[in-house]
């Protein structure tokens, strides 16, 4: 191939600096007012913030769908988008009840029609019932439709082996992400030293950082040990919050557990040590929960953190704060498009809470067909209802192609010198580590890019495979890494993972 | 009736005054030791906002319902919101046409049935195509379906008598409230003195002072003229800046056309001169044009900013820059449920506008099923499609109506003495000045509230009727209004309005 130099992988590199430094402004080439809002006069927040999933990468890969369609010759014939876990944008499909459902909800008329099932049915007029003027139409309360909270919350109560879930304690909201940053939102204050920090795990789903830059708050990095597959270590938490305690107020401890975008799901014994350690230090604890049915590797198993929390009874039962978040847009729904998903608080502050009511009043309602989705989610056919085979076989059916893609891409990995990849337990990306030549490294810092990015950029331009740059989640210091997601079609899989390995080999080559 | 002062009126005031001071912190009764998330230490700027669409006097009216469903006897037997933009909460009918397109995309199944028009099966096919896996389940990219804000440009273009809009200018959100948010999000910068500041409408929509209070930008009060149908004066403008001059630095002017709360539509000579004024002093132009299908009175015309903007030529037309927002929430389709809108952006800086996409992406994507509304919004069935003559039907009779129930309000209240309203010419609120008795401003004085919020919660209290006082969007010291919207049905309109007239005669009488 050559080491990839084409215009494309240039453009593609002006594109990640541009973004990053901004000397594109265009300000005076504007005639002679220089604009009100510039790159120096804009809110410098705004400016820090990166978000690595639909970064520059994911820009160049639009740019080469499009150059493709035109007709323009590739090495390639089609972008393969194993950046974000976007389920059913790499074919999977809808589960059937839930679209029932969400049809008969969003036109009511054809809850006469003969084509859609009893509990279907039965299903979409209670929903109605419970929304103003029984429509989808109008604005819920603010915390979302009061039967569909009162499922999460009887959801949560199976889920945790019957700890009772309180629905005043259940927010929906706008996808989890919407939530997670609702409850960051509330933690930020003080300025200086005092400026509170928040610690994340190291590598993170990039959401925290964006959220933690635009709200100025301090991102205290914590590492997952590579070492014991993606673990969590009490050790290193402590080390990261006395680090942090020089600079700021650290007072806030987030855990995803599956972890993205590394993939491991954690023990018992870990997550009770975290909580111990969230009490000791005076941390307000967030579990990301959303990929709670993902879990695949045999003796792996999903413990939530509040189930965890109340099993270890006071003082942790009667005062931890903890706030777990879930959403439609993984599991087995995949869902990304309607935007749903809820948290659960739980030993909050009244006041707060009542301060968090009314901050989510003023975006007035997450959207209600996610809030329709989310309540299929919660609360699935039973045993007795006429969709309850159907669907528990189109459950059962993604999940299991899921796991074995999850072990299908950590054996073809592991088989590529030069590349490591630990166990995907659970969620939907493997996280694998790459060694990359000095020169490539070299060259990279010449380009001012991220080594990873360098590599991510050329294999996107030769192969039309789009992963992202470990950079982009935050890595140990010399290490570089990508992730990919795991849900390509199981015919596609294989030839990618193939296809990906050879290319670092060559690209290796090149640059050695 | 006596001054409404049972048990339930002290309730709902307490509730006010718990949330405004929140004295009410449960922290010392929950065990040894001190949360870490309390009033004290929670981000100071959340405590400040306030949204009185969603406050504690809608938080009582839930309260009522329940009480009614109970048995409670209440001196009505419904409470009657008519505090909050929701038509189809109150009886609005979905447009046909709209649900039948979004019943296809979420369960294209139904593509093969007969009971939908050819136009909505076509154009159902024709938004699954472009979307990722040809489903909503998919993320959309963060600006929205290309083809949607390829539609919503031609729909501008058409709206604006030909002016041209680009679709790479056009970003959809989850409601307008979103774009709003992020707009402003863009614009803050500064400490102290420096600080950005922005000028909004008094009485405004209070989304931008709770906007503003989170993001700590200063807002800058100017103030509408109540005694000429509430118009905007360019010279109120030119005091409410300079006053901020010595505080801030103001970088921005918000203008609600129609009105939101006060129902004015404004003069194309009028935006002609805010145009002049943001010009001459260097404000980013905000023009929130949710209502923009919502014009009533004779005589009154919507004008867009973009093209008021474009027809004054250089410079205006190619320096100004503005952000106009719309939503799918208001006009015919009320679908507030569904949290679609967008922003057009004109003569924004090009760095600025691609920081502005990386902070959308982190919130990866508005919720498809807006999307969709949107489209069928601003790409309704042409007069060659099936669905035309009904869709047209439909959409005049919501209209129709909306502007009867506007003049009848005008007319019903200016006919109670103490009350005095202005012409509704658009939007869906009337917002009538009322007269307070010293007595009964005295005792809310006491109660430690606004003496129009007391007046709005014994109404509340004694009727049933659910509107927002003045207060919450600001008024000139010493006048008290209240926000009703127009959107109960005809019937229950007129004795409604009569209540509330009666009711307030009442209280007048009972504090004189």
């Amino acid at each position: 191939m050559g080491a990839p130099k084409g215009p494309g992988l240039l453009r593609g590199l002006l594109g990640v600096m541009a973004l990053r430094a901004g000397e594109h402004s265009q300000a005076a080439m504007n005639g002679p007012k220089e604009k009100v809002l510039t790159l120096d006069t804009m809110n410098p927040c705004v400016k820090r913030v990166e978000y690595a999933v639909r970064g520059p990468i994911v820009l160049r890969a639009l740019e080469l769908e499009q150059e493709l369609r035109q007709g323009v010759k590739k090495p390639f014939t089609e972008v393969i988008r194993a950046n974000i876990g976007d389920a059913q944008a790499m074919g999977q499909r809808p589960i059937t009840f839930l679209r029932q459902v969400l049809a008969l909800c969003v036109h009511p008329d054809l809850l006469s029609s003969p084509d859609f099932p009893e509990d279907a049915k039965r299903r979409a007029k209670s929903i109605l019932q419970a929304c103003g003027g029984h429509s989808l139409g109008a604005y819920s309360i603010s915390s979302g439709v009061q039967p569909i909270r009162e499922d999460v919350a009887r959801y949560i109560q199976r889920r945790d082996g019957g700890i009772p879930a309180d629905p005043n304690n259940i927010f929906l909201s706008t996808g989890a992400s919407d939530a997670i940053v609702t409850v960051l939102k509330l933690l930020v204050s003080g300025e200086g030293r005092t400026r509170t920090g928040v610690l994340i795990p190291i590598p993170q789903y990039p959401l925290y950082s964006a959220a933690l830059a635009e709200l100025a708050a301090v991102q205290v990095d914590y590492y997952l040990d590579e070492e014991r597959a993606w673990a969590l270590d009490v050790a290193e938490l402590r080390r990261a919050l006395l680090q942090a305690r020089d600079h700021c107020r650290p007072r806030a401890l987030c855990v995803i557990n599956p972890g993205n975008p590394t993939g491991q799901v954690q023990t018992r014994e870990c997550i009770e040590a975290v909580i111990r350690f969230a009490f000791e230090e005076r941390l307000f604890l967030m579990a990301d929960e959303v990929y709670q049915d993902n879990v695949y590797a045999e003796g792996s198993q999903f413990h939530s953190f509040k189930k965890v929390l109340m099993e270890m009874g006071p003082p942790y039962a009667t005062q931890q704060e903890l706030a777990s978040f879930h959403s439609v847009s993984k599991g087995y729904m995949g869902e990304c498009g309607f935007r749903g998903g809820y948290v659960e608080v739980v030993n909050m502050d009244a006041a707060v809470q009542q301060q968090m009511q009314k901050l989510m009043s003023v975006r007035l309602c997450p959207p209600l067909p996610g809030q329709v989705v989310l309540n299929m989610v919660v609360s699935p056919p039973a045993p007795s209802d006429p969709s309850f085979t159907q669907f528990q076989a189109e459950r059962q059916a993604v999940l299991a192609e899921l796991a074995a893609k999850a072990k299908l891409t950590e054996q073809v990995f592991n088989e590529a010198p030069g590349i490591r990849c630990n166990p995907v337990q659970g969620a939907m990306y493997s996280f694998p580590r790459i060694q990359l030549p000095p020169r490539a490294v070299q060259r990279a810092q010449e380009l001012g890019l991220a080594p990873d990015m360098f590599f991510c950029m050329s294999l996107l331009e030769e192969t039309g495979i789009c992963v992202v740059p470990g950079s982009g989640f935050g890595q140990r210091e010399g290490t570089y890494h990508f992730r990919m997601t795991i849900l390509p079609s199981m015919e596609k899989l294989r030839p990618l993972l193939e296809k990906l390995s050879q290319f670092h080999a060559k690209f290796t080559r090149e640059y050695s």
